[in-house]
């Protein structure tokens, strides 16, 4: 990977010049990796004008940088390490103790790798690939654990397992299993509750592999779904299957989420609704571009992107289905192949 | 919890009017999460002289903040629903890109809830006592797997595994296995590298109970170990034996660092013991105090924190032992109760 640092190095300094700044310093932990190949929770990197760079870390990870191929500067405060005068700095990553203790002249900067991060090359997207393929097989095991008597937090744990014993190297993010009424909580920490005949059960989960980020959701019913269950399921598999299709180099954050949310609301289900209808993955679970009523830009080619439409009633139940996806020119790529029937177990 | 957030807000409150600011606005997320009880992505809390205070947050978590007893306001930009002129804020967690947002007049404060957080609870201590005991038990569950043939990320998943099985919420960080030669990282990370007869194993790991993170460090032979392994082993576990009877409210991080550190320096091993000796946990896996050589400050009473010397000698091996102790009158109680005899497996 030393080659592929490099060249993204080279891509950073190059947005210099516009910036008038000689040189940029990065303490995103995940911007670092990402430029360095250093996976570690203190570490800085001073990327120039001329695409040269030191990377700054503490003793705990020095070992590890030894075939980097970059200079490196053993030092406990890594931004102190690399700071001067003129230097460009994240903005949204530097905190103001740190902006202020390290003293005059440091030039505010917004986001620049988080900039080239969005667009993934084909090796990032066969890691995300790996990564969806193992959530997609974890979700698949254990499906006849979906059942009466399991409890959402026992799911959940059988789920994360399943996809570590695949390969993950960790979760993605704190599995959601939300059953029955829970299901109208969007973002749900499982609990003791045990499924029932007649829940919809909305289970949220990805594998992390090689720090990229797998995001998908499935709803499923436990026995034959009510009319208002197969109703709301129904509304929000074809608003997710409009924002997929809408999903395109060249279109508006906007548009795609207006493809999705359009449907909803013209359903009535408007203030059922309300975040947005999905974000980029990748060595985050999200990250930039981010889809919403409210965003701006447009996708381009090779973004790893979710599409998760849900309608939330309250103290009743829910859905959401999601997919992780690639913008590609000619149509999207499908990474999460998990069936979107609505499954009744 | 409503009451002990309560009280944890009435105690920033009166922090307020040394600092000459009439309300704070709290945006880490782990202090929210003290001060509130809400476990979110995204939420801020302003906390007013008089002790009020409202939660800011967006709509995945509403649902949540219902029985928080605490006046809620939904917004996706949480800070920028409760800044005003005149307030103080965290610099040590807000960015300069929210800072310069928010316009005029903002305070930057040092860490308040940061200090409220040292001294825990015995309600908090309790469930670093869980998340120890299971740490403990998960340890002895499968240490019978600790052999040659098994890889270092196996071990690691197991390990992680038993937690779970035992009632933690999530691992409370990244788990290490290092053996043989790469013990000699501090913070290695689990490769393919099999266990082999002649190996110091190294394993630090820990689980999370309900937001509290326990953190103990083992380092096992596999086979009689060689002559220079006993040595090592002997010296890390006197200097850490030292650091935890150096525990004491009263005593300065210095001293207690030192208290473990000169013994490995007379030992000759002073380039061979880099990091800190250890640091508080709690919320977070690593929060104040932190011991060393340049740190500052005094321990209080009921502080838990980790004592964890280690030798670490470049490709040839390591030795790291770590406890989670609470500071106490009369000496500390040990938490990770484990034994530190060298075992033999």
């Amino acid at each position: 990977m030393t080659d592929t640092h490099a060249r993204r190095r080279a891509a950073l300094a190059a947005l210099l010049p516009e910036r008038a700044v000689p040189a940029v310093l990065v303490s995103s932990l995940v911007n670092v990796r990402y430029l360095t190949g250093l996976d570690s929770s203190n570490a800085a990197v001073l990327v120039r004008e001329d695409g040269s760079a030191t990377l700054a870390t503490d003793s705990r990870y020095i070992e590890m940088t030894r075939d980097l191929g970059v200079e490196v500067v053993e030092a406990p405060d890594t931004a102190g390490a690399l700071a001067a005068p003129g230097t460009g700095i994240e903005a949204a990553h530097m905190s103001v103790a740190t902006f202020r203790r390290l003293g005059e002249g440091l030039v505010p900067l917004e986001p620049l790798v988080e900039l080239l991060r969005t667009v993934k090359d084909e090796e990032e997207i066969e890691l995300l690939r790996t990564a969806c393929a193992i959530s997609d097989q974890a979700f698949s095991d254990i499906s006849e654990k979906i059942r009466p008597g399991t409890t959402e937090r026992q799911l959940a744990r059988i789920l994360e397992h399943r996809m570590i014993e695949l390969g993950a190297d960790k979760i993605a993010f704190e599995s959601i299993v939300a059953a029955g009424e829970h299901g109208a909580v969007p973002h749900h920490t499982p609990t003791d509750r045990e499924l029932r005949a007649g829940d919809l059960v909305t289970l949220d989960f990805g594998a992390n592999y090689q720090g990229y980020h797998a995001d998908m959701t499935r709803t499923v019913s436990l026995g034959e779904p009510a009319a208002w269950q197969r109703e709301i399921y129904d509304l929000v598999a074809a608003a997710q299957k409009a924002g997929r299709e809408a999903l395109a180099p060249g279109a508006t954050a906007k548009e795609i989420d207006s493809a999705a949310r359009d449907l909803i609301a013209e359903a009535g289900h408007a203030e059922h609704f309300r975040h947005g209808l999905g974000h980029g993955v990748g060595l985050e679970i999200h990250e930039e571009p981010f889809l919403g009523p409210v965003r701006n830009g447009r996708l381009e080619d090779r973004v790893p992107i979710t599409v998760e439409p849900g309608v939330y009633l309250p103290g009743q139940g829910g859905v959401r289905i999601e997919d992780t996806l690639v913008t590609r020119v000619g149509g999207p790529e499908l990474l999460t192949k998990t069936t979107k029937e609505l499954l009744v177990l």
